[in-house]
């Protein structure tokens, strides 16, 4: 597990700045001025820049060339420009994340305000919109011949409006009486793990690989994600509020419909009464009974089995690249993802 | 007029019926349904359709054809499906409606309630990042080689960013001291002008037709954009209320910049005191005095002579097509947009 986790937080962490230093010149803040500063807010806020490092892992892993051995703007021998790609999925992920917090009337994101509360809601959207298209005219700046970069823009095109829709379905699910598990690993798979699939497969697009290289690296990209989601689903009921950030069992309290939720009760769980639903009069003991109940059920057994069986058939996907320490290191952050406590 | 009227309203109302079968035909309402609602819904509610009538127009300029001498799915000899750039085109209007009602706090559009209204701010704002992505997905499917398609993308990518920026000069405007003509042209350049200009030279770009008629095809529309703004300008003040469907001299009341006022100011007149700014205490003779001055300061005829310059402009650039009656109407759509009266 450790070591997982350190070759992750290593990987990541040394093509960060990297990804920082093209997205300060690929959206440089200029007129008008407050406009580009709110679009550039939440990006310079932080974030682990966990889908620029797989797409860019994934374009090391296709070439089978060592770490850092080639120029990110400049890659291969066709000189693609594999960092003008990642830094328009984490375009793509930046505007939703302003749109969300708008939808959803979170003040806080990554430690600092939300931009509609650090600005006003006409300037978020306008910053989310700005975003948008600037992914576009990023993911249009990879110097890949035309094909490729059609073939890239459609898959990021498609992607976006998958990720409205999920974002529909999960409003949709919180107004319904009951909700499939499959409808769950759908709605997941549109609001979070197609991301993740761009991230992955656009490398093989615009480097001009097989299209087995590109169909599997996308498979990679939605079984980590499903993964990462069934993970966070778990933490929230098995992780200490402290080491969390947030109350434990939030999703319990708040009713929200996690796939654990959904497996109990269909097994006959009385899932709306496990605990209260007023934070302040929940103690670690009722979601420790909850979480108790639920093991009975299966539910957790369940979800730890689904996040593990997705986290394998995406590493498995794998095995179509060349070995090495890309490979190597995505198929660690799979692993890391069910393995991580918080 | 009354025949250049005639032959623009007469040629955008046939090809209306075209360009909204193609919209049901490429955005149709599918799950989640309540989503795909939403991002029809105004779309559905009405609209002229000019910018796809001017693409379509466009199209027959360029090939030289008789009006409906081909079918708009399968354009020229490549089979081009001009139609899904048309369509793309009002699915980026449409998108920029529904935020811009959501920005402006607007209640109504098209006689029906705003998006905003009618569902939610939730569901506007994600009808309208469907819309976008989706716009992109329709100008992916127009069947042209790659490299056209990756310069049509190019134009309707830069063309959203500049609608973004062209809203936030916009606001930018209403919060400072002065503004000069200049910078108002610009701001409506990019708010109106660019979605004209993309509506008529991607045709060119997917078709294949020399960079002088895209470039050419580029400008006309910049300059009718330009133009069409200038005129509803001048319109605000000089057409009768009953006709306008609105209070005449609004932009006045409400203290909007316009370039008829940026010009009197400039030249000595105190704008701000024109006319009572309650609209209740407004009345006719008010607006007529109001003019009176700004026709003295020369502001009137100013913002006539610009109009009529930017229209012959743009009428001029035509001159690189074939003579026919596709371009007669795309001349007589400049004329009519400052000769209208309402």
């Amino acid at each position: 597990m450790s070591n997982d986790a350190d070759r992750v937080e290593q990987a990541v962490q040394e093509r960060r700045d990297l990804v920082n230093d093209a997205i300060a010149d690929m959206l440089p803040i200029q007129r008008p001025e407050r406009l580009y500063e709110a679009s550039r807010y939440l990006l310079d806020a932080g974030g682990k820049r966990l889908r620029p490092a797989v797409l860019l892992l994934a374009a090391e892993a296709i070439e089978g060339v060592e770490p850092f051995a080639e120029d990110y703007r400049s890659f291969g021998d066709e000189d693609i420009d594999v960092m003008a790609a990642a830094v328009s999925i984490e375009t793509i992920q930046s505007f939703t994340l302003i749109h969300d917090d708008i939808m959803d009337d979170d003040d806080v994101r990554r430690g600092v305000p939300a931009v509609h509360r650090e600005y006003d809601l006409e300037t978020a959207i306008l910053a989310g919109d700005t975003l948008y298209s600037k992914a576009f005219e990023c993911m249009l700046d990879t110097g890949a011949p035309a094909d490729r970069t059609v073939r890239a823009l459609d898959e990021l095109a498609t992607t976006c409006t998958r990720i409205c829709e999920g974002q529909a379905l999960d409003v949709e699910f919180e107004g319904r009486e009951s909700v499939a598990p499959d409808e769950y690993i759908e709605m997941v798979e549109y609001k979070t793990a197609v991301l993740y699939a761009a991230a992955a497969s656009i490398p093989a697009i615009v480097l001009g690989a097989d299209d087995e290289v590109v169909e599997a690296l996308c498979g990679y990209g939605l079984d980590v994600g499903r993964g990462f989601q069934i993970q966070d689903d778990l933490l929230d009921l098995t992780t200490p509020s402290d080491t969390l950030g947030k109350q434990r069992g939030s999703d319990l309290i708040e009713g929200k419909r996690t796939i654990i939720s959904l497996h109990a009760r269909e097994h006959g769980v009385n899932v709306d009464t496990l605990v209260p639903h007023e934070r302040d009069a929940v103690t670690e003991d009722d979601i420790d009974a909850a979480l108790d109940e639920l093991d009975a059920a299966g539910s957790i057994e369940y979800a730890r089995e689904m996040a593990q069986e997705y986290v394998d058939r995406g590493k498995n996907r794998l095995e179509i690249l060349p070995d090495g320490e890309a490979r190597r290191t995505l198929e660690a952050i799979a692993d890391y993802l069910v393995e991580r406590e918080y």
